[in-house]
């Protein structure tokens, strides 16, 4: 038979063989190395032999098959030590899964002392290194092995499998699990590994069903990856914007109120609102005329956009087409509002464009189970806004709008976090996008054209297009990794059409218009999330709710204090003053918890020079400085938006 | 027979005799001016025979009863002049209404000329001045004087009567009408009136019924009284806000929309975004921190407020409490979320007061049939607010409240307009209330003496409180007389102990709060029309959306007309440049139809010297300035949110 590896290159044998047996022909490192193979792109266990011609990749660690191998066996490691300390635990399901594995046990709770344990126990396992063998079973054989040993959920497991199905088994040692693989040749390769957390989780995720135990791990080949992945996951913990913004008191969640429907607290409110006012007031330089209009509208509107038969589902209903009143949806966009500001007066080509924005409130119905902090929510603030065009000038307001998100993203200090996407239809699908082939590879040009001039880095992926029209997706991953869509800019060349929006032209002929969809900085909840990930909470200071704390040695310093504070004030600079008969320590160390940027320490030689001594979060002791200098400085830093760099840690 | 009059004297009969007679008796002027009386407080025709002892009023025009007889008889007038130029008309009914009086006909609409063709015949009635006399038909008798008329839909009114009613009619001269009365005595004195208007009415104000054709109608005594009220429609007519804020492009509405739910266009957009930020800005400086809280919560949030029992159709619901997710309401006030911000963490009293306030939009699920413009709709934006305090502080705050009101309302120059009112709790159903005696005469007493100590005018009203405590509402009429709270203070005893609110005592003790809920501007969109109607449009230049509009003479002086608005721009001036090829008296004409408060006018002398020539809508030709101090002076009227008086009627 002929094996051709992935390099290409082909090894000829006369009889059948196992993938690790030809890995290990291949080089005895690779044998080593190797967590799982693929046969003709089928990912399969090294134990599987090979007897016919096929295309054959060894996996390791580095593939994504091969990790999940690897995970997969430290699920088993971490199974077979439950049960040697709690031979009463019995098994449920223990998967790899993405940076790790996890596995549920019908047992009593665990705290960390008990997952300290397990790992000793673990270890041991690792270290007599058990090698791993897999075996089938007919069906009956198979229940009566698994009810010998007690697992009862593994029993109901093989009932429902089908007729057909093969049942296997792996063994290390004295631990056999059901499980279809596949899995390493030994538990010896986990060189490294940490059980994360433990928390209760229902059998198949129904609440209706017991509550198990649930232990999350994870395992790599080196302990350097170990630790390095640590690290990230404390650094996560600590940015990680659904623990930092309610710590802070930025936002929360209540009970009585629901899910996906957080309360920005007074700190977070504030963030918000000069974000707002910052957004709006660049976007009425750049010629946008601001909207106001209503959160909900009769579902009459959202049968003319397609939204009632398309995304009902998505949407807060009230009332019902029955009723005397009619049916009302929530909006989950503002389009059609804004094209029935447009259609209140006829237009002439001389009044294009025309730019609508809107600091828009929106509602999704999202199910309960996906939302997440300020990142899933029911109810959202768009920076929303809709640009009514010639087709001549589709390419200039493309770029006014991309010009807007660079100035955007680069003055909030994330330009390097995002990413651009041009994304567009598929030509393999034509069916589920209107307009022609022509049509498309000429706005899809001019928007890849336009990215190239600009100099922005972009990927392009086939597929990801609105069916009306190509887009630029600008992309953010969270803390924890995961990629979001965080802005798009959308054009559209056939809603226009639906709502009966026109212009009259210079040759007096009504003529559609084009429309780009676009948002500046996205979602405001959302911004908020990716500005405390992004500074851990530590803010640029023209966006701190509080910029300046004023510390005075004791009580007779709190007159000098306040006129320093007042003077403050008068410059639009956000300060407050501790006058609490607490140690200046004390204070000090409050004001850091706090995140203020700055701090000024007012004592004798202070109020005697009629100067301040500046603390600041970027130099640590900053020393004494006129007031006025500090000022200064400190309006500079806000009106420019400045980020400084934090250059000690306190 | 004993009659005694309204001053208090008696006049003795020995035989029984109407009305009419008596007030002749009494003076031969009174029974010119007797329009009805009323017997024992009962509204009758002057025709009524008293035969018993009783109070007897004999009511004029200046008395709701005689004006709506006057009204009505001016119906009646209108209805024989209908039927005398066309014949073919059906009556259908024909009341008094306030300030006048509608017929309802079944026959074609009516044009102006019309209208004026029957106030011609009208006239021609009055001066025949027929006597109008009253007679009673047995219902058989009454429907065939009806059917012989051909008056079908009087036919159907009859037949609708109670068995027991009394039918009768109207007669003067050859017209007879169904009416219940009271009239005149005869058409004679109808000395003024004036047909206002004529549309389409349904037959019992049924969409399913016939269209109608109604025609209005006012009437007086005197010219001059006829004449006032029509000047003021006018006025009112230029100054409505539901027809200039649409006719200026402030704000629409739109069927697919819906009713009550305006979408406030680019300019509307503005002013309020401007009212909005200065509100929240003022607020800060007042110590308040600004939330940003969700617009819909779960059932169980309204179930502890008390409002899904007792509110629950003011609401707007969504979903059902059987869904697996439940039922949520859209909010219809911001007190229970703001309550749940306080609610984030233990407050002591050193942390009293606090002051919470949001730009917040609520929703009421009002009728479709009340909705109005901006004033009565079904979403809106208040600035809102909760006060938590000590008994201690309630004084302080709610004077505190009152001095940021009058400020606001001073500032927007409607302080005259407005009158405050001490909504008091009523002594004699005090069972509607909760609180002792002595605290409600505690309560209101502080909310007494802190109006009177700050000067404010203000009526006491009995009833009109919250059932937990007393509040000061602020009362605005618009144009059309009809007064509304625009504002209130209320003061809550009870509330905290329902969200289980308190805070930790100097004694170390849990207390309850006082919670004070306060607007400071009231709701937005609702302040945007009163600005309309006070200022006919004219807003203050802090205000428009257009401040300032360059006009050049030609396009030579386009350049200096792009460097003039730069620096207006660079100053923050909202400011544009008219380079339309059209003449400069066309364009002047434009820019004051537009209500922009100051005009720009450039040509080769202002060039020349790099002056500018400025015409406002204050003082007209403001002639020849230098730019800069032009800056300084827009600036500071900007700054100052001056209101200059209108000297010059353009």
């Amino acid at each position: 038979m002929k094996i051709t590896l992935k390099d290409g290159s082909v090894i000829n044998y006369e009889q059948s063989k196992t993938a690790y047996e030809i890995a290990e022909d291949i080089s005895s490192g690779l044998a080593r190395m190797a967590c799982a193979a693929e046969v003709d792109g089928e990912l399969v266990d090294l134990r599987t032999v090979i007897d016919k011609d096929c295309e054959l990749n060894i996996l390791t660690f580095n593939d994504e098959g091969g990790k999940e191998a690897f995970h997969h066996t430290s699920s088993h490691v971490l199974a077979e030590a439950v049960k040697r300390l709690y031979p009463h635990a019995k098994l449920a399901i223990g998967p790899a899964i993405e940076n790790g594995f996890y596995y549920d046990f019908d047992m009593e709770p665990l705290d960390r002392e008990s997952l300290d344990k397990i790992e000793q126990e673990m270890k041991k396992i690792i270290k007599e290194g058990s090698n791993i063998e897999r075996f089938e079973l007919p069906r009956d054989e198979a229940i009566k092995l698994m009810e010998e040993k007690g697992e009862s959920y593994k029993v109901e497991l093989i009932n429902e499998l089908p007729e057909d199905e093969v049942i296997s088994f792996y063994r290390q040692g004295d631990f056999v699990d059901l499980c279809a693989g596949p899995h390493l040749m030994s538990t010896k390769p986990i060189k490294a590994f940490k059980l994360i957390s433990s928390s209760g989780a229902y059998w198949r995720g129904d609440e209706n069903n017991k509550m198990l135990t649930r232990v999350y791990g994870t395992s790599f080949t080196k302990k350097k990856d170990l630790d390095d992945y640590l690290a990230h996951l404390e650094e996560v913990k600590k940015r990680d914007h659904n623990r930092l913004g309610r710590e802070m008191e930025l936002f929360t969640t209540v009970d009585v109120i629901g899910q996906g429907l957080p309360l920005l607290m007074p700190k977070g409110a504030r963030i918000v609102q000069l974000l707002q006012r910052w957004i709006e007031d660049e976007e009425e330089k750049r010629g946008y005329l601001l909207t106001k209009t209503p959160f909900m509208a009769k579902s009459d509107l959202y049968k003319i956009s397609g939204h009632w038969d398309h995304y009902r589902d998505g949407m807060f209903i009230i009332g019902d087409e029955e009723d005397e009143d009619g049916a009302y949806a929530l909006r989950p966009m503002t389009c059609p509002f804004q094209y029935y500001v447009y259609k209140n007066s006829q237009k002439s080509y001389r009044d294009l464009p025309v730019r609508y924005n809107e600091t828009s409130t929106l509602f999704r119905n999202e199910d309960s189970g996906e939302m997440h902090g300020l990142i899933r929510v029911r109810q959202f603030t768009l920076a929303e806004g809709h640009i009514i065009c010639t087709p001549e000038q589709v390419e200039g307001e493309i770029r006014d709008c991309l010009d807007l998100i660079n100035y955007i993203m680069t003055t909030l200090g994330i330009i390097d976090k995002v990413t651009f996407r041009l994304s567009k239809w598929d030509p393999n699908n034509k069916q589920k996008y209107i307009g022609s082939e022509d049509e498309w590879e000429r706005t899809q040009s001019i928007l890849r054209n336009i990215l190239l001039e600009m100099g922005l880095e972009f990927l392009e992926a086939e597929g990801e297009a609105a069916f009306y029209g190509p887009k630029i997706d600008i992309q953010f991953k969270n803390v924890h990794g995961k990629e979001d869509t965080i802005i798009t800019v959308q054009l559209d060349n056939s809603i226009a059409e639906k709502f009966d929006m026109y212009y009259v032209d210079k040759d007096g002929e009504k003529k559609r218009p084009y429309i780009i969809h676009r948002s500046s900085i996205g979602c405001y909840e959302r911004t908020l999330a990716m500005l405390i990930e992004q500074f851990a909470g530590q803010f640029p200071t023209w966006l701190c709710p509080e910029q300046v704390r004023i510390l005075p040695l004791s009580e007779k310093f709190h007159e000098y204090g306040n006129k320093v504070l007042a003077k403050l004030k008068e410059n639009g600079i956000r300060a407050t003053i501790d006058e609490r008969a607490e140690k200046i320590g004390y204070k000090i160390r409050e004001a850091r918890l706090d995140r203020i940027p700055y701090q000024i320490i007012l004592g004798q030689k202070e109020a005697e020079n009629n100067v301040i001594s500046l603390r600041s979060r970027y130099l640590g002791d900053e020393g004494q400085k006129d007031l006025d200098t500090f000022i200064d400085e400190i309006c500079k830093e806000i009106r420019t938006k400045a980020i400084r760099e934090i250059e000690v840690q306190e």
